[in-house]
């Protein structure tokens, strides 16, 4: 996972930065520039939750790489996600059984960075994450995600559910978690598999869920359906882990 | 864990609320009242992030229990703690042996709210937070538990160390997670029990730390030292829950 960082100068690159969705990180403004248009920026800034400063002609010069800022620069994130193949390469190269994560539609920004921290550290190969109705590789993913974002490929596929049955040729078996499923401490979970995690609140969609070869639960003794996602995510991780490494085989 | 919410009309009550370290929810405000001290109200809800509403004369005429509101009505949380009386009798009356959270300075209220949800889901029969350098129940943190603070006990004490000296006395033993510490599914974790969790980057203080009778460890395949703290409290409860509902006495 490559994550670098790109100045954006000049009025309009920085207000189609915003158009395009992009990750402004931080906004240099000039001081005391109240125009229309710096307005705008400005209120996009906010809206995303862009660091802003407000400096002097100077340092803005000195900041420049361009010499045309006209007022306003802005430092965009921009991540790489991996590609499918790439993910499988890495389980390959593990010499364990490929073990990925599959996210179906996490909003949450704090969540999807905690899930991948997680994975990586629970010895998940790769993550996969749908491209709609779910937070991309945000500046806050990445500050959440402790740094885990440079260590474990995450790839961003069209359609989950085409990518299930892609992997489930490459030998995959799929688990989701689900209130109704079996005890996961009662499950055997440690072939070749895939977990796919729900979106806080909906769960696994229903077309995801008939796809999975087992459904799991994780047990609750308390008077809630659920957990934070983030924490069912780490629950049932280092369940795969424990039997993979410290439980003997039957 | 009850929770109710009080309602503070007029402004030196709303300022002595926010001044007292309350945590108001909502704030509504008459639209256009601007001067001084309704500033000074905003600008502490700001502060706080407090749930702004304007609203004309009528609503708040309305909304007013006492008829003298001079355009400011704040809804206030109001949650009361525990005692470490109640905590153990909880435990007393489950049957099972004692199993206690210790939070050791968790300061981010979502984190918080996690853990007591989590808590309360592993079977955890109560939460054991301290006065100072730390979180106490917000609104935020009723939010992320999800309801959880409605079913678990939150005792809040002034001093951990103390408190861990008289859970030792009615029969608890301590244990803190630390990545130094024994492997977690290689202790014996089955006995009347106080997980110690610390604050996210610094961990379980060293005189807290010292007072533990163990130290388990949470095995990492990754390249990080740690998990997000309410991923890592969660982790560690279900295991405490795995061994004692699902598996076989030695």
């Amino acid at each position: 996972m490559a994550y670098s960082e790109s100045q954006i100068e000049g009025r309009n690159a920085v207000m189609e930065a915003f158009r395009a969705g992009k990750t402004v990180d931080k906004l240099y403004i000039l001081d005391g520039c109240n125009d229309g248009p710096v307005l705008s920026i400005k209120r996009e800034a906010k809206k995303q939750g862009s660091l802003l400063r407000y400096v002097d002609k100077e340092r803005l010069d000195q900041l420049s790489q361009t010499g045309r800022h006209q007022g306003v620069i802005a430092t965009v994130a921009a991540y790489e996600y991996a590609e499918l193949t790439d993910v499988l390469a890495a389980a390959r190269e593990s010499g364990e059984p490929p073990f990925l994560f599959l996210l179906d539609g996490i909003e949450d920004p704090h969540n999807l960075g905690a899930i991948i921290r997680t994975a990586h550290q629970a010895g998940a190969h790769g993550v996969i994450i749908p491209k709609n109705r779910a937070v991309g590789l945000t500046a806050t993913v990445a500050r959440t995600s402790a740094g885990a974002l440079n260590y474990i490929p995450v790839a961003r596929v069209t359609n989950l559910s085409r990518t299930m049955e892609e992997l489930k040729e490459e030998g995959l078996w799929f688990a989701c978690a689900d209130m109704d499923g079996q005890c996961m401490y009662e499950c055997d979970l440690r072939g070749p598999m895939g977990l796919v995690i729900g979106a806080e609140g909906e769960g696994v969609s229903r077309l995801l869920k008939e796809k999975c070869d087992y459904q799991v639960s994780i047990p609750m003794k308390g008077k809630l359906d659920s957990l934070n996602a983030s924490v069912a995510a780490g629950v049932l991780a280092y369940e795969v882990l424990r039997q993979r490494d410290y439980s003997k085989k039957a």
